[in-house]
Parts: structure tokens; C-alpha cells; sequence
């Protein structure tokens, strides 16, 4: 098994610190095993700390990211409960997708890719379908980099009575995200995006208005393996065996949470902004530009010079240095890449690094003093 | 984080060796990276090996054995398709719940739980249901410690024309099984078993008739998590990126079946094999007595031995002597016990030593000699 040095800055995963892979590796414990149920309950009680949350049902879905999206629709849709989608890239689409295929008759609200969802075009899409059960919006899109205001939307979703599912796969642990103060019914997350654990385990948390709902359900969820109703048993006090849990994955899960925490929230949220900033400053003085409007300090879409061939720059970029950065994806193919400062990976170091294996890639110069200017800003 | 020492001789996760362990804390690659995209091909063919399968989709789902299952009857099944299950414990009865949420007509062939299934009752039960698309059992039932011949089953299945979708959780690795041999079209196991990895991923294999039946469906799979036709595109040579691989998950795997096949599959069988004898040979001289008639090698089912307190003895040997054994499940709970005895934890030692902290809580003596003559024999 030959594994290349990286540094991973693309749209996740972001690279992983020693403590959290050193924990990956402690001895495997039993899933009913009093001492690992402890570092559940130690889990979950972090995640509510990351999340910003109280919500009683709040733990980690033992998939990646997507399986969190699944397992929150399948758990809030019945099949022909009205859902509205709204869709600004890649991930906004996959929802949709999960949701037909979940029987919901969904209404999309389409945003142009890489813009951020307006609350108004939400609000209109709610009175044009007043029986909405829930609607569904990406707080972070990973695939255009662009932030949606979800505490705005979630104002104009209860005002018609509907609950809130926000993805926060690329924002929780990085950006500012307040589940219980913005009100939001249903999250689901990553753990290998600005946590910083590797991939394999979807944090989710859900509202106790969410939890009714999902009690009043007349059908059983069409997935068992996601099914909330048996989860909650494992999770809660009950320890009923639901599936073998991913003991070793939580394991990591429960270190990144422990770093994120040590750290503080709002420290963390700072240093994204601040290395976010630097990047872009030193982005913009060698010509590329962001495509977003309102960028996520997290990922930073930027489209491809002139004269520069995408695919060439990224393979240059990960043989010649170790960095990877992403492909842009959609109407970006080819033409926009994504840098990612997620978790650990967002550091002045990583920043200088990137910017000053562009400039030799690209030819140009005069990345670098702007964004030290960002640094020694206070 | 507090990880007591354990050895783990439950129904699984079993005790995961040092290499697989120390593989699991390798740093995270992306997981489009060139690098890691072999690790994924390696991966995939030692799987093959280790199913003693040529079959093109063979993979590992990025969740536990019950997301394989779940995924083997999402891709099989459509909204009023048959399905036949064989029902003789918890996992026969939990795919049937699964085939039901996937909107299967099911059918049950319901076998008295510590039996195995008797292909006869099958081949009625296809008489009686002749339009059955999907027969599904299971191989080694995890909680009861019961073998069905699933060979036999095999037959019967394929001269009715059906598919046949075989559990071999806590099989694949530890006993025979020869999905090209035996035809079987859909196969699912975990890793945490015989494989002595970590709980967190679903090793599947799918015969060519099989995908034939699924690329005919009419309907999208009901799961975007778990669809094949999406996963095939990204283990295959396509790499269509389709969620985020479980990358450090899959170095554990990786190393596991690295051990396996260094091995040799039959060896490891007949070490199975030759551990369950002595385990049994043991057992037996206290008094315990073996429920299913066809027994595992991997997993032993035991009466509880009268005058004993079934959860006092587990805990006891917990918390003494840091041996984790498996509870009875259904007619068996607080009656019977699950001694597994699976991949790496399958050891001389091991035998010796639970018979050892048993004589030692039951007040028994006599074990270990019978034990130590079948190791002494050829």
C-alpha cells in the first residue's frame, strides 16, 4: 500500500492531524462494550457542542455525508409528502434526487449555480405550495463554493408552518452554523471536511418538532439501515443493537470533536475567515478570480486563467508538490477550481504553499505579499 | 478516551491485529487520488479472491454488513417484486423487513431459530411462488450460530429460475464459500468478522445475471446511497465520482485481506475448523451443551449451563478477565450464549483461555483437556 505525501486542499477530505489517525487505531472495542458506549455518549454530547445544539437526537449516521442527506429525508418524507428542493449545485440536485426517490412529490426552486439561494424565491415557492412538508437547502455548496443565508430561509420555512433541512457538509466545525438559534429541524454533515476526521461517518441532529413529525409517520421508513426510530434506541439510553457500529471510525470522530473543541468555535470560525481572506487576496493579485458572490471561507471557487489548462495545472499541482486542489464540476468543468481550507488544512502555511505553487505553475508573481498583508492585519 | 483491553469473542467485531490497526492510521488521501484509486483496485481484487469470485462488481459499501444486505435487496428488488426469505434467526428476519421497506411481496419460509434451512422447504415454497425474482438466506446466522447449506439452496433456487441473494456476514473469511461454484448471484458480508477489521464496511459481489436483472429495472433503486449502477461507475474504470470514499476505512480493509490471502484461504478455514473442535470439545466436558445441530466453526451457540446467571457470567468476564462473549437473541436470550471464535481471534490461546475463565465462574473443571487432545491430534 504506497500512500504519496499530500496536502489535501481540495473540496474534502481535508488533511487529518496525528492525534485523530493515532485514535483510529486503538484497539477495537465491542459495540455493546460499556466503555465504548461511554465514548458515544462523550461523542454525541460534542457533536450537540458543534452543532449548537440541545437536540436529544444528535449522533453520527454510519455513512459518509450522503448517507446523512439519505437518512434525513427518508426519515422526514412519507411517499407524496410535498418537499421543496433548492437547487444551487451538485449537492442541492442530489437532494432532490434522494427525495423522488424517497416518493416525494418535489418542487424545485432552481438558483444559478455558483449564486446563493434567495429566502424570497423560497417564500415564493412556499405560498405557490402551501402543503410543503419540508424544504431543502445546502447551507455550504461544495460543488460552487457558495454560502446560503439557511437562518433567513428557516424564517420564511416556519412561517408556513414547513420544517428545515440544511446540509452543513462543508460548514460545521469551519462556519458559523447555529442549529437551535436559526431553528433548524433536520442537519447532516461529514466528518471529513472541516472537522478533519477521514471520511465515513454523517454527524446529523434533529429537532424535537422533527422527531413528532417523524413519530406521527403512518409508514415505516423505506430505509432500515437509516431508519431514526431504531438509531434513537442505539444512541439513547435504551442500547437497543440496532447495527454494528463503526467502532474504530468513532474513535477518530470522537478526537477531531475533542480538537475542534479545545480550539473553541469561534476561534476556529476565525481562523477560517482570516486564511480564507489571505488566499483570496493572493488569488486576486495573480488574476483569478471567485465566482461566488458570497464565498464560504472554506472553499474557494475560483475560475481557471486564461491561457491555463485546468487538468494539467491540478496534475502538476499533486505530482510536483503533493497539493491537491478540486475540479470545478457542472457548468465549472474545466473552467474553475476548488481550494479548500477546511479544518486543520486551514493554516498560513497551507495558504503561502498554495499560492506559491500557483505562481510557479502559472507563471506569475505577486501572490504571496498581499496575502501576508491579511496576517499581519489584526 | 478510555480503551480497556479486550479480547473480543462475541458474535463480532472480533480482535483486529496490529498491521490492520496501524493501516487504519495511514494519512487520508482524496478520494480521487491516483493513489488511493489502486488501493481501491487492489482492495477490490483481493475481494474477489477471498469471495472465490471472477465477478466484475465486487466492491465494499461504504457502511456495516447491514447496509450491504440493504443494498443487495434495494438493487435487486422493485416496488411488487417477489422475494422468498429464510427466515431462522435475527438476520434472515431483518432482511425480511428490508425486502418488505423496499416494496418486495415477501414471502416467508420460516425455519425454527438454531435450525438450518432445509432446501426442500425452499423448493416448495418456489412451487408455491413461482413468480419469484429474489431468494434470499442466510449462510452463517450470526444469532444462532446455525450453517445452511446454501450450495444446496443454490440449486434449488437457480432450477425455479430465481436469484439468489446469500448473508455471509460471519462467514466470508472463516468458513467455506465459493460464490462462482456455488452460483450464487448476490453476496454481502462485514468486515468486523472473519476478516478482523473494523466494523464500518460491507464487502458485496454481484453475479453478471444478476446486473443483468438490474440494468433491466424499470425503476431508480429506492437508496442513491447504496445504488449500484452509481457505485459500479466509481469502483470501476469510469471513476465517476460518487460520494466520498471511506478512504482510511479501505486501507484497513486493504491490509485485512492482505492477511487473509497470505494466509491461504483453505489454511485459515482449517484453523477455524480445528478452534471450534477444541472450543467444543471443552465446552461440552463442562456440560455445555451446542443448540444448532449444524453448528459454525466462527460462532458457537451454548446453553447456558444450569444454576448459572447468564448476564452475571458475561459481565464477570468482562470485567475480570476482559473476555467480551455474545448474549442469546430471541428464544435464546438470558438461555444461550455466543462464543465466537473468528479470523484473528480464532487462536489456540484463545480457546484455552475462555474455557479457562469459564471453569474458573462456573466452578467447573475439566476443560482443558479435551481441549488441548484436539490440538494434539492431526
Amino acid at each position: 500500500m504506497h500512500i504519496p505525501q499530500r496536502i489535501l486542499l481540495g473540496p474534502g477530505p481535508s488533511d487529518v492531524p496525528a492525534r485523530v489517525l493515532s485514535a483510529l487505531a486503538a484497539p477495537t472495542l465491542g459495540h455493546l462494550d460499556p466503555a465504548y458506549l461511554k465514548i458515544m455518549d462523550h461523542t454525541r454530547q460534542m457533536l450537540r457542542e458543534v452543532f449548537r445544539t440541545k437536540n436529544e437526537l444528535t449522533m453520527a449516521i454510519s455513512g459518509t455525508g450522503s448517507a446523512g442527506m439519505e437518512a434525513c429525508v427518508a426519515n422526514l418524507i412519507e411517499p407524496g409528502d410535498e418537499m421543496i428542493v433548492c437547487v444551487n449545485g451538485v449537492f442541492g440536485g442530489r437532494m432532490r434526487d434522494v427525495a423522488q426517490r424517497c416518493g416525494a412529490t418535489v418542487h424545485s426552486v432552481e438558483v444559478e449555480w455558483g449564486q446563493s439561494v434567495d429566502p424570497q424565491k423560497v417564500a415564493d415557492a412556499l405560498k405557490q405550495h402551501p402543503k410543503t412538508k419540508v424544504v431543502g437547502v445546502v447551507h455550504a455548496e461544495t460543488s460552487t463554493g457558495a454560502l446560503s443565508n439557511v437562518e433567513e430561509i428557516s424564517k420564511v420555512v416556519h412561517a408556513a408552518g414547513a420544517l428545515i433541512l440544511v446540509d452543513a457538509v462543508t460548514s460545521l466545525g469551519g462556519m458559523d452554523l447555529r442549529i437551535d438559534d436559526w431553528k433548524i429541524d433536520a442537519c447532516y454533515s461529514g466528518t471529513q471536511k472541516c472537522l478533519s476526521c477521514p471520511p465515513g461517518l454523517s454527524p446529523v441532529t434533529i429537532s424535537a418538532d422533527a422527531v413528532k413529525k417523524m413519530d406521527q409517520r403512518k409508514t415505516k421508513c423505506q430505509s432500515w439501515y437509516l431508519d431514526f426510530s431504531m438509531l434513537r434506541q442505539y444512541w439513547g439510553e435504551d442500547r437497543v443493537y440496532h447495527h454494528t457500529a463503526p467502532v474504530n471510525m468513532t474513535y477518530g470522530l470522537h478526537a477531531a470533536l475533542a480538537i475542534v473543541l479545545e480550539e473553541g468555535l469561534d476561534n476556529r470560525i476565525a481562523r477560517h475567515v482570516k486564511n480564507h481572506q489571505a488566499l483570496r487576496a493572493g488569488l486576486e493579485a495573480i488574476g483569478l478570480k471567485f465566482v461566488p458572490k458570497n464565498s464560504l471561507t472554506t472553499l474557494n471557487l475560483v475560475s481557471v486563467p486564461d491561457g491555463a489548462n485546468d487538468a494539467q495545472i491540478r496534475k502538476a499541482l499533486l505530482e510536483r508538490f503533493g497539493i491537491e486542489i478540486g475540479a470545478g464540476l457542472g457548468p465549472f468543468k474545466g473552467k474553475a477550481w476548488r481550494i479548500g481550507l477546511m479544518g486543520y488544512a486551514s493554516s498560513q502555511r497551507n495558504v503561502l504553499m498554495i499560492l506559491a505553487a500557483l505562481e510557479t505553475l502559472l507563471g506569475k508573481s505577486g501572490a504571496l505579499a498581499p496575502a501576508e498583508k491579511v496576517y499581519a492585519s489584526k
